[in-house]
């Protein structure tokens, strides 16, 4: 099992040192990036859509160029278990997803993925272990198209907030959203 | 200046890694991320909100230990570039944010920061010196008391999508986000 040009545990390491421990989803996440990757063309440029915020965003940051910050990874919150990786000029891609049924045939992974255990209850070397040796099984590959016109936002206005002074989004009345709130986050 | 532990230099090549380029609000980011840190005690376990989904959740992200797919990094879109650390048992922290009538005083980080220039006029050379010497001028800073109550959303239900049978939020009669679009992702 590689994930990308590492090993399962060098991979592992690297997770424990971005997002902080080796979280079931990020190591599956990383054999769901690996797979997409190994379907496109190498010399592509791809952009990333992720269906879900929880741990998959950071496989997708450690192993391809996409990142929150730079824009080519989007988190498209739908909750599916899923990355798409799409050529950024054509929208033609490749999209793996867990696959429910086929979760449902392991063990270890089925409990963590359907949440029947508790974080506590769950056994995560066995687990880990699941997933090093079966993760690829239980996932699910399609070629897909994107359509990217209807991801693209149109460019936002920015003005100086009238409370705050600050530089924030148009709209409002004039205020940004937390000088509106006053308490979401609040001077002290 | 020292970003964390690094140089600017050292900083500027670990953006160019993981960033893609030596983006100046990543780099400003980190500067920013840096100050926020300097006020808070050392040992104290905190969490992240950016304001904005542009450039500066990388620098969080590389710096502390708060990323998108651990949820430590929350990203509340107001616009404002600004960044709070705060403590995730009592929401105590601080806020540090680009201060407009500082900024109006500098030359090419005012430049850059309104959308004076197009990237493409950019003296990104220039631009980046003044950040790297002037980068700390531009920056206000607070204390701050998040409101963490209102930041807690509802764990969600997930359901098998009816239609690709994926697991997915609930809602929307029983059809995830994709298969209602039909287009967004579609098969090919």
């Amino acid at each position: 099992m590689k994930i990308a040009a590492d090993t399962f545990d060098e991979y592992l390491r690297k997770v424990r040192s971005f997002h902080g421990n080796a979280a079931p989803g990020v190591m599956l996440g990383g054999i769901m990036v690996s797979l997409a990757q190994s379907k496109l063309p190498p010399s592509g440029l791809y952009d990333a859509i992720c269906e879900t915020d929880r741990c998959l965003p950071d496989a997708v940051q450690m192993l391809t160029p996409c990142t929150i910050g730079n824009g080519w990874l989007r988190i498209l919150n739908t909750g599916r278990f899923s990355v798409t990786l799409y050529d950024k000029h054509t929208g033609v891609g490749v999209r793996v997803f867990v696959a429910a049924d086929k979760v449902k045939k392991t063990s270890e992974i089925n409990k963590w993925f359907f949440g029947l255990v508790s974080k506590q209850q769950q056994d995560t070397e066995k687990l880990l272990g699941e997933i090093e040796l079966y993760g690829e099984s239980v996932l699910g590959v399609r070629s897909v198209q994107v359509d990217m016109a209807a991801l693209v936002l149109p460019e936002p206005d920015y003005v100086l907030c009238a409370s705050c002074g600050e530089s924030h989004l148009a709209g409002g009345g004039g205020l940004c959203l937390i000088c509106r709130s006053e308490t979401l986050i609040a001077d002290r």
